[in-house]
């Protein structure tokens, strides 16, 4: 999936700028945080939400440069929340590389993830306005509480399509729909246009979320280093799961084998197995598009010109992966 | 030590309306992260850097109630950073209270202690000028820097006083500096004496940090739940072990007891005796007494008044507690 930026050569200057503005945000910090960082930062190749910020903000009168501080704001608190979620669910790596707290202990990548944030906040308030500042805070708020609430609902069967989408949207949307926003509100966009952009965001992200979960499940997201359903294993039931209880609550197969936790190997591909056998990850997947169809539609009504047609090749891309 | 604000009748509503302001920020969230935060917010008494911040803005002209709102920010940045320092020091209790991270595993610590960074960022922006907002949020960068530091020093005797300094400016004299500074600047005071009120938070912060320190040699931080000599333990050399160091060089007794780690108990009861006999203890209360003199002689060149009286008074209460 890092390749799919490499189709777009028009940003890698810029997303070479925004890690460059990174690193020189952490340069002044002890020689420590420094080089715990650098790896990350020159390793993680994605870049998604600065892409899309940089793409959103070419749709309309392009601000200049500062959009590149606001993508660098942006993505440091990405990394921040990925470091603090690796000590969550105590990951021994990510993308291949030893996780940052299994490398420096937890302390470390706690303060480190802290430090992150910190830094992030100082960006967002030197280059953009009070409200988008406020919007960033806001966002990790609400990626926070919904982090908290998966992690309240360990292998707890009380699950509802209702709460999985609340929580994806914070977790993940949130993010995505900022990025939209200040693009957008960057570039003076009028207020239908950002809420155009913002509905953009907010569905790309959903249609991201949901797919990374159906990955999860058929052992495509393998190729980034975890195993297939590491989600049910550590008792997190995303929508595959959900669609596939509500179905066979008149059988009552997949009520035993949640039942059972913790998963044998034999369980967990049991389970994984039914997925797909009662049709739980096809739905998904139909649920996914119909996000991604409502994301194309919302770009659709951006100011027209090639920084649109860049979005919505972007958001193809991204979101047509096969799964 | 949590009597000491006791002692001012006159900031006991305004303290309470930053407490309930507090609260109002959480109550939003979901109940989870609202019960678990209740407790330490109804419990933790202190309150010091709302009381300095209201004292502070007192001395000046009074900006009314945004002030309430700004001490709230402070406070939750605060707690914010004791919830992530207990994950860090893996501490079983706080004021006799077990820690969060004890009582709802680190994962959820971890997030509640970000969960807590936003929501104060969210208040810093709405409240604040763009300037002080960055100050919070740079002050949280100075914070994390200093606790990697000292994290990443732990048993190392290649120590010095400069670091020593440079380390508790940054973990502590920083946001008692922000308190001030947020205080004087709000309440309009001339770039002089927002000068002045920076200093004296600065040499507040420095005075009790060293303070802290002391009374962490001498087991009067016991009354605190906290073990004579935790910090000796913890490999965290202090001002008195920097200053009997330097003094032991000759006899070479300290180096011998400290290369011998982790220490017994009786290899920590001897440190901590030489420590006293040696004078360390001694040199160590004249530096915080200069600090103390320092912070007096910068509120005494802030508006005169009943705000700077109390003022005055808050930081002798505080600086000349017996240790």
């Amino acid at each position: 999936m890092s390749q799919i930026l490499h189709e777009f050569p028009s940003l890698t200057s810029e997303l070479e700028q925004v890690r460059e503005l990174i690193l020189a945000n952490i340069s002044n910090s002890g020689t420590f945080i420094r080089e715990a960082l650098e790896d990350i930062i020159l390793a993680r190749g994605k870049m998604l939400r600065p892409a899309f910020l940089i793409l959103t903000a070419r749709t309309g009168k392009f601000p200049g440069d500062k959009i590149y501080e606001i993508a660098a704001a942006l993505e440091m608190l990405h990394i921040a929340t990925l470091v603090h979620d690796d000590i969550i669910d105590d990951a021994d790596t990510r993308r291949g590389v030893a996780t940052l707290h299994k490398r420096l202990g937890t302390r470390k990548a706690v303060l480190i993830g802290d430090f992150l944030f910190s830094r992030s906040s100082v960006l967002a308030a030197r280059y953009t306005s009070t409200d988008n500042g406020k919007s960033l805070s806001n966002a990790v708020s609400l990626i926070c509480e919904s982090e908290i609430d998966q992690s309240s609902r360990c292998f707890s069967l009380d699950f509802s399509k209702r709460n999985y989408f609340r929580r994806i949207a914070g977790k993940t949307a949130a993010l995505f729909l900022l990025a939209f926003h200040a693009g957008a509100s960057e570039s003076r966009m009028d207020k239908k246009q950002v809420m155009w952009a913002r509905r953009a965001g907010y569905s790309i992200g959903m249609a991201f979320q949901i797919i990374d979960d159906i990955l999860d499940c058929t052992g495509e997201r393998n190729k980034l280093g975890k195993p297939a359903g590491n989600d049910i294993r550590h008792g997190i039931y995303t929508l595959p799961v959900i669609i596939a209880w509500q179905k066979s609550e008149s059988n009552g197969e997949l009520h035993r084998l949640l039942a059972d936790h913790p998963y044998s190997e034999g369980t967990a591909a049991k389970i994984l197995l039914l997925l797909d056998q009662c049709g739980a990850l096809e739905e998904s997947r139909k649920i996914a598009d119909r996000y991604t169809h409502r994301a194309l539609e919302a770009i659709s009504r951006l100011p027209k010109g090639a920084g649109r047609e860049q979005l919505s090749a972007l958001a193809r891309k991204l979101l047509f992966r096969s799964y």
